[in-house]
């Protein structure tokens, strides 16, 4: 299956007054990774969207390990865990290093942008997901 | 157990490019319920904080049905569901109307602020989280 | 001329890792009270958006006097400075208590929102902008 | 002067319901790009605010000229224009290939962490800003 890792780098913008990063952000970390692998597959968003589809996220499950700081170089991964006929799911984590901070899964629906009803992946879209990169 | 239900007003700063609430914002939302919740108790999050305790989220789950939309007038409602040693679990939802938006939990942990080690409810806030608030 | 303020509650989602509110959020809090002064005329966003008109920001000025902190009760304030033919100007403050934290100017320029051009503003919303209220 | 520009990919978690980038979130990438030319000087955030100084914004202004979108690739450009005392003033800018979409100033005034008075700025910091890096 698919699999993508994306550096990040902890601005100010993503912490808290607790000093680390603030736990939400996490999940926009999440999102930028699930982003770049799907537009590692020729998918962009803004593609998908003028097709009429939509990615929604329908459920999000988050684990948070050891908070990270200002500056930390972390990074994010987004792997395909499984696809159904309209869904995505992807296991996710943050890492700093080898440490894994955060973890979770977070399933995607492709909605018809129109209507707002469950649509199909298309078979190639399957296919990328699911070939593991080499 | 306590329950606390926030009116929240979607302002264009919680919208994304599919017009909707972008999803991540509801943990914010969410985390607006519980802090209320927590103040109506007398823990002002900044009391909590310089009593040497920091509240930080252990996990949460979020399930989404509907989305909400610029304007809306939505109630983010968070009611403690169990209370443990050193965590607090809080079941979470956002409505509009009658119609329930996005539902999850939330665990809620009890660090002491410089060792970072699991700190337990005072008896106080335990009962208090405990009584309905009748 | 219309002037409008809010109450705002800080609530962590605000703050970074400094401590105090994110000097950026000061301009959400900004819009809050300008949206709100604008659906007090009765011309909610959605509504706005729905008949064709975009409010953008065209430019912004922002001074930073006192730092906010988490739980602080603040008041945001929009006046309504100026109203030229496809532009609105409003002075905005962030208060908590007597004290002006944060002060600034925003313009928003009407436009189109299918060919993005200026478009001057309804004698019914520049009258209502003009009125003090009373 | 010392001048730096930072790559940034436009994420669904930068835009809004107007299905543009949201115009506060400029103010993040320009900071974003403030704290990378200030890093490749040696003074990354967090020793900064070790060494007991904190850098915060006194004032800010910006120009919005045209919109940016999701899946955009944008270049936010930070140039020291002026070195005081105890303050920093940056030019700023986010472009898309050659066009400037947003530009603006943002003055930083370096106060002392604990005290929360001003703070001259070290000879070092000092000269790493005035040097254009060549």
């Amino acid at each position: 299956m698919r699999e993508f890792s994306l550096p990040i780098r902890v601005y100010i913008e993503d912490t808290d007054a607790g000093g680390i990063v603030y736990y939400v952000n996490y999940l926009k970390f999440f999102e930028r990774a699930r982003t770049e692998l799907v537009r590692s597959l020729g998918h962009g968003k803004r593609a998908v969207m003028d097709d009429g589809t939509q990615f929604v996220v329908s459920k999000a499950e988050i684990h948070y390990r050891e908070p990270a700081r200002l500056d930390d170089d972390l990074v994010a991964v987004a792997s395909c865990s499984e696809v159904g006929g309209a869904t995505i799911d992807f296991d996710q984590k943050v890492l700093r290093d080898e440490t894994v901070l955060v973890e979770g899964s977070v399933r995607i629906a492709l909605i018809d942008s129109v209507t707002g009803r469950p649509k199909r992946l298309t078979a190639d879209l399957r296919a990328a997901l699911m070939n593991d990169g080499d």
